[in-house]
């Protein structure tokens, strides 16, 4: 049987590597759907290879443009938000990947949970802003949630044939990023070249920055709580500097079960589209004695005060880690633009945090209200540390 | 409901381990039969505490006394062969703990097996002599083998949730034993008493012996080729000497499950009593941090000839595994006696080899045939180095 996918952020690194596994087994999927917002050459070169029977853009001049370069007519061609949803829902999909970056990605993962699909999440600000509604969605529709996230797949892996109730915790490992062994005074310094290349994993540009502060890994604790309904102080981070253990799960009987592997984005995504078979891809295996050594530390708090600020949200519990998430956001892109140096990313969260204190989030609505609100406040927050910046 | 439990080897390591775990739950489990060899003291102690139906012990002496210091008649007293059978199959147990030690356990495993009991299996002779014969009765009637072996029960652990036919290898994790670093000669030297003083684990003399000779693993890479239907060329041997991951899958989508824990076998002991679940024993859990690092060796052939004898066995096949089992136990005795050296152990084994070669197995009459006339061999094997060792 063919499963049918409808990809949500085909262009990027997970959209890309997803297609890559798609194209290797055309007998076992078809692409029903491809969504992605500006990258129009390569939408249109995966809509050539790909044949979907919906393509969503991000504007309708994009869209007009898909239109007209296709011969393929028998066809939707949908923009904007509404064009997002119409992926994101379309009738024949049996599994719809979120790999939209950034919160853009919430509202489409709900929509698919809401119609009744299987969703591989690799869009973790779905959980962190939304993780309640969401698992309660998929639970009330019967959608099943598999995580793409290389973290969450590997718990996910970790407790197949076992019950939840004897889970005693979490473990996520941590890279520590490129920055693990600077001091405090040589992490003012970093630009946000040096920030933009991780050792490990490439990636996009707002989840190497999150690496390089840990605030990936704080967000991560967060989506691990929501995914897993784990509370918070079950969920253990260690720094795993090798990063060939991806997680583990602690269980009640003293067992620990961990997934290991090469750190390639393809094999939890080959995961979420096989579950829960494992098919082979020919992918590099890992070498354990080339390996040689994997190591384990306590991350530092001191340093990297954004693991602790994302623990001390989930603590505030409502609206505070979507709080967090979206100065985090702003923050990043503003460290970005050379306007804030790299620590003084989790004190613009920080002050956000404080200031906007956390308030019950009773809807989608109120979330997106919050979202704003923060983006606002975290604006501001900026503004004041560059002022201040000025005169010193 | 209570899970009945018969108890082959109460008095042993793992026994006296199992009858702690049912001591903690003693609303979940019941021991309704005891077997043990001669240490008919401490297993008088187990009757009173645990009351079982029936008692079985080495000798008629033995049943004699236990009959008489007791005061509960409405049991049944047994001994020798025939008690054991009675211990195995007794007819309200669920479950069939199989601990002897050595070749003794054979015989029981099979008699637990073809009465239809899932057995909790501690005796590694049974896989490495029979495991072809013991896997196939075990599927014909039902029965489940889980087990008990810390690597084994940590690939058991690793497959839950899994597909057989998705397993690329199973990697078996070594400690490399107390002389891992010692050179040729000075493996010459090992006294007894040094090799019965195993790093991480307290067991019984065979097994601490083998461990240091690397026969262990060989015959552990045995009994996964049996229990897990994999062939030797699929199972992996790696020298972690942290003793920490306990053993790990190989799945052909690049993913390794592994299994991590404190050293302690109370944990493969209770997972087998309570699987699929995990129950809490407020066992010491494994703190990563304080382990700080694991690291990954191969195993040296040269030095340790006994894992790559193993390995030899199974390509052999046929009854080149049993003949390996016994001259091993033969050399192991006759290494504690003083009459051999350790590094003279492969040379029993190998020679005992070359000597009987392969044939076919096709009963158990056959296999205890090859056992006896194989020990018969390697003992001709040890007088003659004992003769080699006077002239020189």
């Amino acid at each position: 049987m063919i499963k049918k996918i409808a990809l949500l952020g085909s262009t990027g690194s997970i959209g890309r590597m997803t297609l890559d596994i798609v194209r290797r087994f055309p007998e076992k999927f078809a692409i029903v759907a491809l969504a992605a917002g500006s990258n129009v050459e390569l939408l249109r070169q995966q809509m050539i290879e790909f044949r979907p029977g919906l393509i969503s853009v991000g504007s309708q001049e994009h869209r007009d443009f898909l239109y007209q370069v296709s011969d393929e007519h028998n066809r939707e061609y949908v923009f904007g938000q509404d064009g997002l949803k119409q992926a994101a829902s379309i009738s024949d999909a049996d599994m719809v990947i979120s790999a939209l970056s950034g919160s853009a990605g919430m509202l489409p993962t709900k929509i698919a949970l809401a119609a009744g699909k299987d969703v591989g999440l690799a869009n973790k600000e779905s959980m962190v802003m939304a993780g309640h509604y969401l698992t309660k969605l998929a639970r009330d529709k019967g959608s099943r949630i598999i995580p793409i996230d290389s973290e969450h797949s590997a718990i996910f892996q970790c407790l197949q044939g076992n019950r939840a109730e004897d889970i005693r915790s979490l473990i996520l490992t941590a890279s520590g990023g490129p920055f693990i062994d600077y001091s405090g005074s040589q992490l003012e310094t970093v630009t946000p070249a040096q920030a933009l290349s991780h050792p490990i994993w490439a990636m996009g540009p707002k989840i190497t920055i999150d690496s390089a502060t840990l605030m990936n890994k704080g967000l991560e604790v967060i989506e691990a709580r929501w995914l897993f309904g784990i509370p918070s102080d079950r969920i253990e981070v260690v720094v795993h500097r090798q990063s060939v253990i991806h997680s583990m799960v602690r269980y009640h009987d003293g067992s620990i079960i961990s997934q290991l592997g090469c750190p390639d984005m393809r094999i939890p995504i080959l995961y979420a589209l096989t579950y829960p078979e494992r098919w082979s891809l020919d992918l590099p295996q890992l070498d354990l004695i080339e390996t040689r050594q994997l190591t384990f530390e306590e991350p530092d708090h001191d340093r990297f005060p954004c693991l602790a600020l994302a623990y001390e949200a989930l603590k505030m519990g409502g609206s505070a880690p979507i709080v967090l998430n979206s100065s985090d956001e702003v923050a990043v892109q503003a460290f970005l633009d050379n306007r804030i140096r790299l620590d003084q990313i989790p004190k613009v969260i920080s002050q956000t945090l404080e200031k906007e204190g956390t308030s019950q989030v009773q809807s989608f609505d109120d979330i997106i209200a919050v979202d704003m609100q923060a983006r606002v406040q975290a604006e501001r927050t900026i503004n004041q540390i560059g002022r201040e910046h000025d005169c010193s």
